[in-house]
């Protein structure tokens, strides 16, 4: 590897990618959006201004378990424990219901194949795609509404961690399952076991952060041991107990999401992600996209896809809510709120690509659904709190 | 490349750079020491944990980028007008006295050479890493005998800086030498070229920011543009020119030092230093750091290595100063303020390693260099500052 051929390649991903993505924000898309379209831009399908290499998978690598880390430290817990049993059961219908519909889309597509399969576990995964809610995108539209706060915003919100947790499950033991002739039991015992070891690691580890944090706080040492811990978790889930990395790395956060400084840890992090590892990652999606093998199933298929994608959500979510005594305009919102996608639903299937439980051709899909949905949700929303205000209005006149 | 591994070597090496750095510290030694010890420990050279990769020299070069990206960001340009002439005569003198004295050691030891030839050129490579002063933790020893303001300070602070910025054209004309073969018309051609280049970029680049700085002050575009042109810089003055790629990024950092948002570029860099980049380069220096070749010579050579190294930049220096009208003492405090040697000390020997100018064996006394005059400076100053005190009490006694 030529030392200066990394400088102009990270040179070009970090201007391309900057670029695109405040086009796509301009464009009121997530700037997930544009930086992936950058990679495709310099990708070996357009511009060839890049090629894949170790030093960049490596980066890309470390992006995601950064950014999957910083999701788990953001967890609330306190406030995951309040919300309780309602927000449980509606991010259990968001999880099943889009997991379901995923995976019958793709056999619709692809056609049926017996339970246990490769083609079967292949179908299951276009659903656990789906399951994933990225919710960043919504809390900003109700911020900006001034909801975030109330009954039907905190509902939304627990919600999504909720299933963020569950989509994990979800995730672990699907891989888990990837190879065809993998021993149910082992694979049960073994994503158990890493749970159990993840608690009981968490304890301690815990502690040992709380001491830190009480003696030293706000040092260096704690986001950096934290980083390290991150690191460490994603490495042995995948190595020894076949749990994909970005668990251990998810789960690394949700052990430190209740320290004093985890908002410290979480700001470093941050800085680190979107510096360089982010746009890098975002661009390598792109770099690996390939339209070749792109055909009119596929373009269907996407499209099909997108629908099914935020329908399944509205649907699985807003149900719920519904049966759980919300009106019927604020499951609406519960469901809409609950269907955008963004980078978790690209790691997941990345992780994917990964393990060949996914083919290439299908980012497409995956990047139209996080694309529409996101540039979708806030209007939707908009539309469903302005029509209840005009109505309140009418009735006040 | 296995990716999980990836993810193992960068636990490794954070916890273990952590760790040394922090017992360094306790030492009264620089950080940056104990964590090239823990690339020792943990490298081929010990236990063997981790093993250099194209992954891991990726990082390091970004590492070293940013590291000289931050020191030419820190310059202060009006700070080093008005100190004018003094400052720059004290550093020249530093810069060459150990220059020629690093030269004539290496030829004391491994015979004298033709001028131009190669040996010569690693002869004077070794004088070029004795140029560089490291004035951070002088600046932090002033600062705790609340003397980093006065004039002796001051003048310490501004010699070092122009130390950098002379130092840095020391080394690229070095380099630019480094092929016995190569055209002495040409180099210097290239290098001016490079630095014409440089202005002019510069002087448009600036603009550019300026503009950017302007409408959108401390968002995120800035220092992720800024990474961009340092790293694009390095590529270009070592692509193009001949020129190290570290001049290029400390060019760069000096082309954007007095935006107003320079220290929040600054700062964004200094985070991604600490938490992964710095360590992995430091570590990364152990990890190369081979035991084979030590014999008795590369002892007592490491061992004159340091005494010529401190003593030329005291004698350099404090002749200086005293021939410009300090008096005997405060001639003594700026020669000792400027006799530390840190990161950039081992940045340029990492650069003659990858050019061929210096062989491995040679960072055992350039380590050694650092460790004995970070250690030593502070209590030399002390002594010198509180011999003062003493005397003037008992003047006043």
């Amino acid at each position: 590897m030529d030392k200066t051929s990394v400088l102009l390649q990270l040179a070009i991903i970090l201007i391309a990618s900057k670029f695109c993505g405040l086009l796509a924000r301009k464009c009121k898309a997530p700037q997930v959006a544009g930086q992936i379209i950058a990679g495709l831009l310099i990708g070996p399908s357009f511009l060839g201004l890049i090629q894949p290499s170790d030093f960049l998978t490596g980066v890309a690598e470390v992006g995601v378990i950064l950014l999957m880390f910083g999701a788990g430290l953001e967890t609330n817990l306190t406030e995951l424990k309040k919300t309780g049993v309602k927000s449980t059961l509606i991010a259990c219908c968001g999880v099943f219901v889009p997991l379901i519909c995923g995976t019958l889309l793709y056999m619709a597509f692809y056609g049926v194949s017996a339970v246990g399969s490769e083609e079967f576990y292949k179908a299951v995964f276009i659903g656990t795609i789906l399951t994933a809610t990225s919710v960043s995108i919504t809390a900003q539209a109700l911020r900006e509404m001034g909801k975030l706060s109330d009954f039907v915003g905190t509902t939304i919100m627990s919600s999504a961690i909720i299933d963020d947790v569950i989509g994990i499950i979800v995730l672990t033991v699907v891989i888990g399952f990837k190879d065809p002739s993998s021993d149910v039991k082992q694979v049960i015992i073994n994503t158990v076991l890493f749970f159990v070891l993840a608690v009981v690691l968490g304890v301690i580890v815990y502690r040992i952060f709380k001491l830190i944090d009480v003696r030293y706080p706000h040092t260096r040492r704690i986001p950096i041991l934290g980083m390290a811990l991150a690191f460490f978790l994603a490495y042995v889930a995948e190595e020894y107990f076949g749990v994909a990395d970005i668990t251990g790395a998810y789960v690394a956060g949700i052990i430190l999401c209740s320290l004093d400084d985890s908002k410290y840890i979480s700001r470093k992090m941050d800085i680190n992600s979107y510096m360089i590892f982010g746009p890098v990652f975002f661009c390598s999606i792109g770099l690996q996209t390939q339209f070749d093998e792109l055909n009119v199933t596929i373009l269907l298929f996407s499209l099909a896809f997108v629908v099914v994608g935020m329908l399944s959500k509205v649907v699985g979510c807003g149900a719920m809510a519904k049966v759980l005594g919300f009106s019927g305009r604020d499951s609406l919102k519960i469901g809409s709120g609950m269907m955008t996608r963004g980078e978790v639903a690209l790691i997941v299937a990345q992780t994917g690509l990964g393990v060949g439980l996914l083919e290439a051709k299908f980012f497409t899909a995956v990047i139209l659904l996080i694309i529409i949905s996101s540039v979708s949700t806030p209007i939707i929303l908009k539309l469903l709190y302005s029509e209840k205000k005009k109505l309140n209005n009418d009735i006040a006149a």
